[in-house]
């Protein structure tokens, strides 16, 4: 029973967040200073519990009683928070370990941020603290609010204004953009339950506050600025954790370029990535993801109202046809979709509305929107029953003032009684503020540009996005022993037992056999019937065609044999004396489209899917998608939506529909190959994997695999 | 020299912009109506002209004199504004044009927008007033506005505020679009000189007020929200005229996305067509496109300052490395470069800057930035030194009040002393408010978000970007008699004759000829030497791979003679006795990559020139580049610069680099003969051209060529 609670009280970081008592070592007695507001602040916001100033030259700090150090506290503090100088820090963090204390955060920089000196010192405080089982925020943070409790640990200067006690929990991995969104979201009147700087993340990172918030009470919309993830499997977990819990989690991801990333290593330590992968895994994960600050307040705020959209498809009503195509462009650079209007509600419409309007989606209303009052209702109130459309986004440009007061009380009439969800963007200048601060004031989200109403609208179609965490698509059972020692030995897998792993999960090849010379070959090639390839093995010419290593299209005995002859000339040339695994003759796949199928080891995200299609071109555009396992059958499907090339299914320039459910049923068996051998698979590449007409499979004609070594 | 007069009063359109007197034809005594407001408006305003109200039943209008009809006014006036039901505005225009009234806008709406018969009625009145020579703007203008003349000829209720005279002059192809940013952009401090809604576009298009408003001495920047433009040529014709008058051009053009295009259809008889190609002739002709309002806003503010910046490379100074992050990210998203700065400069910054600062690009000051008054400054100047740089971008986030005013007050003091472009981003909320003020007064560009600093960044490097307008690169001379004449048969061309056509530019094809049986091709292969192709050439076969009318790689007398037996075999079937042009042995051009090459007609703009990569993926990827004849040199290099496929050039998987001068001469090549026979091509295709290794040429190994019928 003690060891659930604890473990409770760990996943929440209770003594770090929630502290009864907390000791600030390193006090400083100027009040200005950074080690001076910590004490400050939380005598200014009225803390709840007790404080211990540690300061080894002065009796008393700021009126509190200050001890020498840390073992002549009068209790065991829940929290300790650190201003000495970075060299001290250790010794510090030694002291409060030997003392007992379960958490700290380090508000002193000096650390990995600064070079190979500062990340040795960062080493050492990591280490002391992990080995005395302490929660440990920081180092270079800039400290951890809660909001609630008025505990607020931290010497940001944003704790010079007041503190809104709200639902947003909110971790960031820069301190700047942390106070600075902090700042601006406080503006917009969004109140807080929880602010933490994560700093240099020597233990604790932001996907670890993430799941402590999601456990909070106070919490409904978790938010956070991330540069990289050290563990990406965490990222799944709580994705999971905050969809059982109904708590929406929005993340804004820095290094999604390679400037960014670029910027992202110099500055700190930070892990950055692949940002093709984070945006896999966070979408895998249900996390809303937004590029800008300002998308990041609007996010909290849609999501503190416990809004969302069941989909994408919006129905556009506007009062202007220019101001129709302008958004039509916004909404579909954004993802948003504007489907036609079933013919009962274009009928409708029609009879509302005057002749001139455009009935179908984007509708225009007309500038008769300002004249007739009621118009404007009846055209909100048919579209939205319309079931091709999941949400109402009402665009509305400039109009005299007092129209515009007109139109935003109707707006208000109608939005509560709106079966799909309403927002308004409302462009245009001071003219149409009256009107805007009605529709505000009604608590309909309201834009004034269409870049941000696109964004926001794409912001609710994220938080609505029904995520399928999903077990494994087939069993493959274990991996039998002899697969998981190939690979454990490490390095290329010859060809036959990557084939064998490719038999276990049940991904076809072409038929085919292992022949020693011509006449093996020509007698193989006959039984499996013409055209034929012939293929080199050996690991050390596992790319096999840059090597030099296949033929392919052979239709007769004679080019079999002539093939075989180069083959082994090559044999004799490439791989002066290794030894080979022998010739493959292989039956030709004809008539299907190729595709490359892999596995890649990510740092932070272990074994990730990737799908690409063939040949040159391919690797020059860099068209390859991502997913992470398992993969449920809709991620597998979105995959293929999301690679351009994947259009080639559909069957361009006259040629058949290829077979996208063989597509899909590779993907899930090499996701559950993923998930079964896991940390064994180094690299592994289906190259190509030839989909067929529809119904007539998908072949793996060639296959590489690596194993990890040294696990 | 009376005609000399006549064509610029033309270009200008004086009459319908500074007409001395008006009359409004329908005007309606009630002051409220929309055919009331412009007499108010223009009394209201003060309009400097006279004015004549027609109105059958009434003796006064607003006080006015009123006219029962044209012939009764006692002058021939400049301007009729005519707002009567659009069924009557024929019989209106009618009168005009036999009074000698020279121009005429058409406030009444109910033509092309709503449908055929609106359509009919738009055909009628264009061709009325096309035939008496009259300018007409309109129908379904919200009117005509020369601030500095206070001509209000509108209805729009913008006008019942006042109106700021200045440099910006604006035409908007709708009106709602229109007035709301005239709201924006007044409430913003920013003054007009013109502001035109050019509604159905019947006669006179947007791209013509441009040019008339580039004449007009108050006007130093053109604006224009554009839908779609009926003579591409007018768009290269004002750009260069833009340029040497030195007053730059901002278009928002909407319609960019299939939704958006789809929207613009509905809504007006708009042409839109591919903003694929709007985009390349606007970037041809040095015009700045933006994407929303707030971008036209920010655009014409920094324009009318005579802002621009030399190229996209800036230097990135920050105060956090987070910030440093996200803005990497926005600027390259924007396509802004953060290049790395000079050995000497990261010298400098390092003794200048605290130790854990980062001194390459972006350069983080850290938080020092708030505590040392003079650290921001130095940083400042020492970046703006460095010569790899072409502006500078501050970008600051939260700081305490107190600390914010000071930095603002560094930044004012640097600002007129620094050697590059200076604009800054000021993240946060009401913390840093006075601190953004100081920068504002004193004319620093300032943004609040980081999307809106890079997008304001992007439109100085589009503003600063020096176009070349070029002659042609080649000189291909007169295209000879028999080519033209072949062309103006109309229809696709026999390969011989569009062969004789690349000929004629000075594009190579491969060796090649004409045979009539295997013995001949035989014969010709053996002299040309293996490996050959081997074509069925006819009209009806143009496509020659899709007709199964191409063998190659024929490496063997024997395989010639084969392929002859089927290709004969192909013509008896396909062709069905309709005359071929024989049977085509070529030399097979090994060892480049494929590129595709052509000109397509585009409705407003003429023949374009495309490029793209050889291939079926090609086709499913969508990788296609554009440009307008003439091209120049660096129009040439910027479109293979564009096509992602064109990195093949620079050698990938270890092939050697391709010869990318032979690519761009081509192009320029394709260019002047676009120049010279112009109209008499409807389609044009040099499919594969392959371009081999660098300095080895590049070669069109098939061509198509479809004349244009009946010129």
């Amino acid at each position: 029973m003690k060891r659930a609670v604890e473990a409770g009280r760990g996943r929440r970081l209770q003594p770090l967040l929630e502290p009864e008592s907390v000791t600030i070592i390193g006090a400083s007695t100027d009040a200005q200073k950074i080690s001076g507001r910590p004490l400050r602040y939380l005598l200014r916001h009225g803390y709840k519990g007790r404080i211990y100033p540690v300061n080894a030259g002065a009796g008393e700090v700021l009126g509190l009683a200050a001890y020498p150090e840390v073992r002549a506290l009068p209790e065991v503090p829940d929290l300790a928070v650190i201003c000495v100088p970075a060299a001290r820090v250790p010794a510090a963090l030694e002291a409060c370990g030997e003392h007992g204390i379960p958490a700290a955060v380090v508000l002193s920089a000096g650390f990995a941020e600064t070079g190979e000196e500062g990340a040795r010192l960062q080493a050492q405080a990591a280490s002391i603290a992990a080995r005395s089982g302490m929660f440990l925020c920081g180092p270079n943070s800039v400290g951890v609010i809660n909001v609630w409790r008025r505990l607020t640990a931290s010497f940001s200067a944003h704790l010079e204004e007041g503190l809104l006690a709200g639902p947003i929990a909110f971790v960031s991995q820069s301190g700047a953009m942390g106070t600075t969104t902090f700042n601006r979201m406080q503006d917009e009147g969004l109140g807080f339950s929880y602010f933490v700087s994560s700093g240099n993340q020597a233990l604790l990172e932001a996907v670890d506050f993430i799941e402590a918030f999601l456990h909070d009470d106070h919490t409904e919309v978790v938010a956070a600025y991330i540069e990289g993830v050290r563990d990406g499997s965490k990222v799944l977990r709580v994705g999971r954790l905050a969809r059982e819990l109904g708590k929406p989690i929005v993340v804004l991801k820095a290094g999604r370029t390679d400037s960014g990333r670029r910027a992202a290593l110099s500055h700190t330590a930070a892990v950055t990535g692949s940002h093709a992968v984070y945006r896999t895994a966070f979408r895998q994960a249900g996390i809303v993801m937004v590029e800008d600050i300002e998308e990041l307040v609007d996010a909290c705020r849609l999501l503190s109202q416990h809004r969302s959209l069941p989909g994408a498809r919006m129905a556009v009503i506007s009062g202007s046809g220019g101001v129709s195509v302008l958004a039509a462009d916004h909404f579909a650079k954004a993802g948003l979709e504007i489907p036609l209007l079933s013919p009962d509600t274009v009928t409708t419409l029609q009879q509302i509305l005057p002749p001139f309007a455009a009935c179908q989606n984007p509708v225009d209303v007309t500038g008769q929107l300002f004249a007739s009052p009621r118009l404007l209702q009846a055209a909100l109130a048919t579209a939205a029953q319309d079931p091709s459309v999941d949400g109402i986004a009402l665009v509305l440009s400039m109009a005299p003032p007092d129209a515009a007061r007109r139109m935003a009380e109707d707006i208000v009439l109608f939005a509560p009684q709106s079966p799909k969800p309403l927002a308004v963007g409302w462009l245009g200048g001071s003219m149409v503020e009256e009107g805007r601060a009605i529709i505000r004031k009604a608590g309909i989200p309201l834009y004034t540009t269409l870049p941000a109403l696109a964004a926001g609208l794409r912001i609710l179609v994220e938080a609505g996005r029904r995520t399928q965490f999903v077990e494994a698509a087939h069993s493959v059972g274990v991996l039998p022993a002899p697969r998981r020692e190939a690979l454990e030995r490490g390095g290329i897998l010859p060809y036959l037992e990557a084939r064998a792993l490719l038999d276990h999960i049940g991904i076809e090849g072409p038929r085919e056999a292992i022949v020693r010379d011509a006449d093996e070959a020509v007698e193989n090639a006959a039984q499996l019937g013409f055209p034929v390839a012939v293929k080199l093995l050996a690991p050390a010419l596992s790319h096999k065609s840059e090597a030099g290593a296949v033929r392919v299209n052979l239709t007769t005995a004679h080019a079999v044999r002539e093939a075989v002859g180069d083959l082994l000339e090559v044999a004799r040339t490439r791989l002066a004396g290794e030894p080979g695994e022998g010739l493959l003759v292989q039956q030709m796949i004809t008539g299907g489209s190729e595709f490359l199928l892999g596995l890649v080891r990510d740092a932070q995200f272990g074994n990730v899917l990737t799908l690409g299609a063939g040949g040159i071109l391919v690797e020059v555009l860099r068209d390859v998608v991502h997913g992470l396992p398992p993969l449920s059958r809709g991620e597998a499907e979105r995959m293929i939506g999301e690679l351009a090339a994947a259009r080639i299914l559909d069957g361009v320039r006259g040629q058949p529909r290829r077979d996208r459910e063989a597509l899909i049923d590779a993907l899930l068996r090499l996701s559950t190959l993923a998930e079964t051998a896991g940390d064994a698979i180094e690299e592994m590449d289906i190259n190509p994997l030839i989909v067929r007409e529809e119904g007539r499979g998908a072949f793996a004609v060639d296959v590489r695999v690596v194993g990890r070594r040294g696990l």
